[in-house]
């Protein structure tokens, strides 16, 4: 288990800065950057997050009831007014063909369940005698995002989503962000556990299988629920510990208390900190012109946060548009020593708390151990012999 | 409060008997029925519950996703294969008129919502510049029927209630079952109190004042909660205590804490016990054969029932098949002590439970009260100088 | 159920004021106000509230295991200190004869239970073979409180009810306000709903009855739930709605949304909205210097509070010192408009809210109605052709 | 983490078979056995379970009220009818030097908080100018067992612990085993999440660092919460996972649930199943006679507990009175597969459930894994070639 190819994944996705209405452009641009800048120090994954079927998004307001792409099986397509290489039902294959030739990884987003279009349409699923109708659950919906009813347990279940991996194996995709499924409210599944999408993740766990491709297996949104932590551990790579992880310090001071709680897990798979909302965010959003809006992080809530990432284990996904984030971004980023310590650590725990002061210590399976002092009070405090910044953190390597 | 015309409202509801697959025969057949042996004693409503639009509804499975007959605007229309009256588009106002020429009321069941149809369809909203999508919530829905969305609050939820109350006046309807808005499971509304449909329900009864008809409003199902009476007493006539109420000493006996919960609201429009099960049920429901079943309580338990109705003052809606049912039902629905006691009734009460007896008292607006003494063990019981049976009742008027 | 012996109890209670620290000098001073200047308007009741058996009571800090007075039977007697002629065991008897003299009636307050130090002692239960560690129930406790053991349900706590109000009855007690029973977390009762004390509310009213003497029974401290208030009606005279109300806008705001949930109940007994926080208040609290505090109500506040009270019928309870309150609290109190609605009111209701105005009308049994219009906004506000100031009210008879 | 005085705890515990009347003839007597039979094995505490201080108990039905043995400082004592080698204050040293000769180790029960008799008495607290009452909680106890009281946090908490601590260690005691801890409803702590004594954890802990003897600390009852596992993993040695495990296969078969959701834990501290009912258990139970009874485990459930605490990591106690059991007893719970599985397991973990079997895996230190596969259905079934009986299990070493 602490063998080197146990590093969490690391990589940058589109959430942050571009939302629902990325462009193949810009994620093209960024991948770029990310080759030049991160892949060296072990960034590889470029992940395409949610509405790539939806042709007019835009800001982080869906649109209810926008048509989506779909083939004539219900599965959504990537719009190709916004991604140009898939036109003519090539998908994301010639989009994940350029991300391969930049010698990086590409993933995409997938929301639970099957499109509401293709049941509506009663579109034909792939490789079945089945019905979209007949796999669809229309009883249960995601309350967040009006694309997608939920999915019948069992066979209908298992052959939606196998025709759908067979076409993301066949777009050579590498990385899948599952969305909706590690808290839904008001469902009880089999994991015998309120509010948690087990059947719809051992269907789609399978169906990777199947499909004959690896792929790394992402569950959001948190805060997934340490009960259900076995299942995810079991079926899934990583999984959100939490919502959305904005750039407020009150959020990051929470992320100690729930890095704690899930310490015992940073060896069972990759309990997920979420995106490090970094440099420049938000370029779709209207408030922000156009331009986007630098990270509200100070400079020592930065490295505060990339150091409790690192020393957690969580994976590591970019937040920033990298095309237009300043150097000290990428220094961060790729820190020798933080790197070491997600590369090399290994049993990471919180040691203590003490007047404003948290320690946690990971150990180095190489020997010795890292040693993170966190400084979360708002002044500047001494400890072990140094001043650690308000809101900062020193990190060691010791013995 | 107490006059005369405050009596509870009262009829016959097609659910118990005929589930979902009424046919425009089978209701004016019991509706002769109810005109003959019930009318006089005062029942006058003839309700067909839901699913009305959906031709090939049969037994209480709904079919999801089956097409439902609407009309250009998105309103549902009953189904001229089960209805043929409502051929051409005449929808339900043949029927009503020949309800009415009995000298009967007619009343129809409605779901909270817009029809998820008239949504994909994006029709035009009748006598407005919207249309369904623009007045349609995508992300909320009822978890048991997959017919409608929900509206989204404030003008749109407005127009889309009054497009559909202007055809129900255009048809004459008396009477309006609203469904899926008493218990909203994961929904906080403007009442302040999770769970349940206030701006439905308000939308509602303004919608019956602009369409220049009165029309009793009912809201199913229950359990309604008691935070919410004071608004449902406020915009509605009736609401439902509880879920659906079957044939099941269980669900009569929990009948009386109900009951004694809602006393206090007897005299704010109408709490409601629901249907009455008695004589001939579940026509429709395939294990029955076509034939239907024989109500599962015993003589005892059904006086019992109609008893704790008429002394609470609950609106009285009879479940029986009516041609199919023997006189003894008639004769219990008529029975004219428990009838005064329904129609003379006032700040019904329970007053104490001792050795298995359960005794409310009723005032009578004209003198005197009613008492009724309950035996709900399952022996024979001396009280008062005389021997109830089993689950049964005695029922006096006094001084 | 209107007749004019229905009107709910009217006095003055010494919480507001002398929290736990009240003396009989204090006491009788205070009667003496309310009986030249209340009393000719139907206030009545002077209630000594809690901690009168605690020597050294003073503030609202209880001391916890402070010595409490007893007598052989376990039962709190008043302590000497404080309350001069209850020396000698004499108990409350003696002040009670000086409140009645003044034409008025005495009222104490108790807490449920049987006092820990009576259990620790194992004393004898008076006019029982039991003792007090037999009654008491060493597992459940008042979480505010530290004097009391609960009791065992049956014949352990009658016999120790009966025991105490055979005491109150020789003092000549007519009113009790019985404390910590109508919230009690982590207890499910006999009533069938968590958190309320049926057992003791039903063993205390018999015990009421037993002891030949009649008392008004109220219960504190709220959030009484709807769902015991049957329970409440039935056992009780009055029972409190919330915690304890304090002269804050928000606390009074509140009040409007209660009094909406509880108006059916209105005339079921008598639902409490607490004391009238109005001149001076909190004279024992160590930050007031001995001298006390006004109230924080505005003028137009106050009334507001008061025309409240009114409309929904609740108990009118003042809470002011009266000996250091200004005239304009005696000229609102013994408004005649408002003591008219509250004495001839009937069936009281909330009509509507718009625009920030709140209106409740409340039938005049004698004829017409009293129409109340609250301004809840933070500015003045014109309704019916009038200014209604900011957080004010206008109280009219119409019809 | 892994090395292996890792291994889980082992001994045995009074409770099982002698519940709180416990003499110490019947402790001595079972230590020998316990030496002859077990200690070989590995087994080495004896820990004396609850209510050693009550002179009269008996059965689990405790005595409320009942004085308790305590000394001058309010801390409880063994009753030395029952432990008469407790006499002239000389407490458990006597007792402990006796199994200390075995080559054994003592353990005793202590309950959270402070005798309720010492508050009462108002005891001063050794070793400190505090008395019993100003360290003291009054409004929040144990609501199972009558005997103390909470502490208050902060320096009276960590007065009393120590002074209590300190009298353990001069009486050489090498097991803590602390109750009513792991759950308390009703109350926040400072661990941030309800319903868990996190501040009377650190104080025990920082008692025993501070009195200069090593103990294990033990924490009851269960059900533990996986929220609080890291703080009870970072000052606790052992914790219950549930409530009281008794001898059902209900129970049992919900234990598997249980461990799953703690794997992550089992190299944490050692999460706790309970003890072992097996043999003879209940001697002092009225309906046994006083001659106990036997294990409802049938010898395939037994065999399949033993595995999966083995498996799990989970201490392990012997519940059994050791000198009536019969020598399969023995023979189980000294196979040495199993506790070579115990002691040389690491990382144990479900990996399937299929088909009714459950298949665990737990690497063995010194290489390849132990493989368990348990049959939790009601017949016997065919798996990996053999067949396994009905609630029984298949343990085997591999590669």
């Amino acid at each position: 288990m602490d063998s080197l190819d146990r590093r969490a994944p690391m990589g940058w996705n589109s959430w942050d800065c571009y939302g629902p209405g990325l462009t193949e452009e810009q994620l093209l641009a960024n991948a770029a950057v990310l080759r030049d800048r991160l892949a060296p120090a072990g960034y590889e994954y470029v992940v395409c997050d949610i509405q790539w079927s939806e042709p007019g998004a835009k800001s982080k307001a869906y649109r209810p009831f926008a048509p989506l792409c779909t083939d004539g099986f219900g599965r959504l397509m990537p719009a190709p007014g916004r991604f140009p290489s898939a036109k003519d039902g090539a998908g994301f294959r010639p989009l994940a063909d350029r991300i391969h030739a930049m010698g990086l990884k590409f993933g995409i987003h997938i929301m639970r369940g099957i499109p509401r279009q293709a049941v509506e349409k009663d579109l034909p699923v792939h490789g079945t005698g089945l019905t979209a109708r007949s796999c669809a659950d229309p009883s249960f919906i995601c309350p967040w995002n009006p694309d997608m009813y939920s999915l019948r347990e069992g066979a209908p279940m298992r052959a939606y989503y196998d025709s759908v991996f067979r076409l993301y194996a066949s777009w050579d995709v590498d990385f899948i962000k599952m969305d909706d499924v590690c808290v839904l409210e008001g469902r009880v599944d089999r994991s015998g556990v309120p509010g948690y999408g087990a059947a719809d993740v051992e269907a789609v766990a399978a169906a990777i299988k199947n499909c004959g491709r690896p792929m790394v297996l992402s569950l959001s949104p948190g805060p997934a629920r340490l009960e259900n932590a076995w299942h995810m551990s079991r079926y899934a790579d990583m999984w959100r510990l939490t919502g959305d992880f904005w750039d407020t310090w009150e959020q990051l001071l929470d992320m100690f208390d729930v890095t704690r709680r899930w310490d015992a897990f940073s060896g069972e798979g990759f309990p997920d900190c979420d995106m490090l909302p970094l440099g420049v965010l938000d370029v779709n959003e209207p408030e922000n012109g156009g331009g986007g809006r630098g990270t509200r992080f100070t400079p020592a809530e930065q490295r505060t946060m990339m150091a409790l990432w690192c020393s957690f284990g969580s994976p590591l996904f970019v937040g920033a548009e990298l095309t237009k984030s300043d150097p000290a971004v990428f220094d961060l980023l790729t820190d020798p020593l933080l790197l070491d310590m997600h590369r090399y650590g290994a049993r990471s725990r919180e040691v203590s708390r003490e007047g404003g002061i948290i320690t946690r210590e990971t150990g180095d399976i190489r020997g010795g151990k890292f040693v993170c002092r966190f400084n979360v009070t708002d002044a500047p405090a001494a400890s072990g012999g140094e001043t650690i910044p308000a809101h900062g953190a020193v990190v060691k390597h010791e013995g």
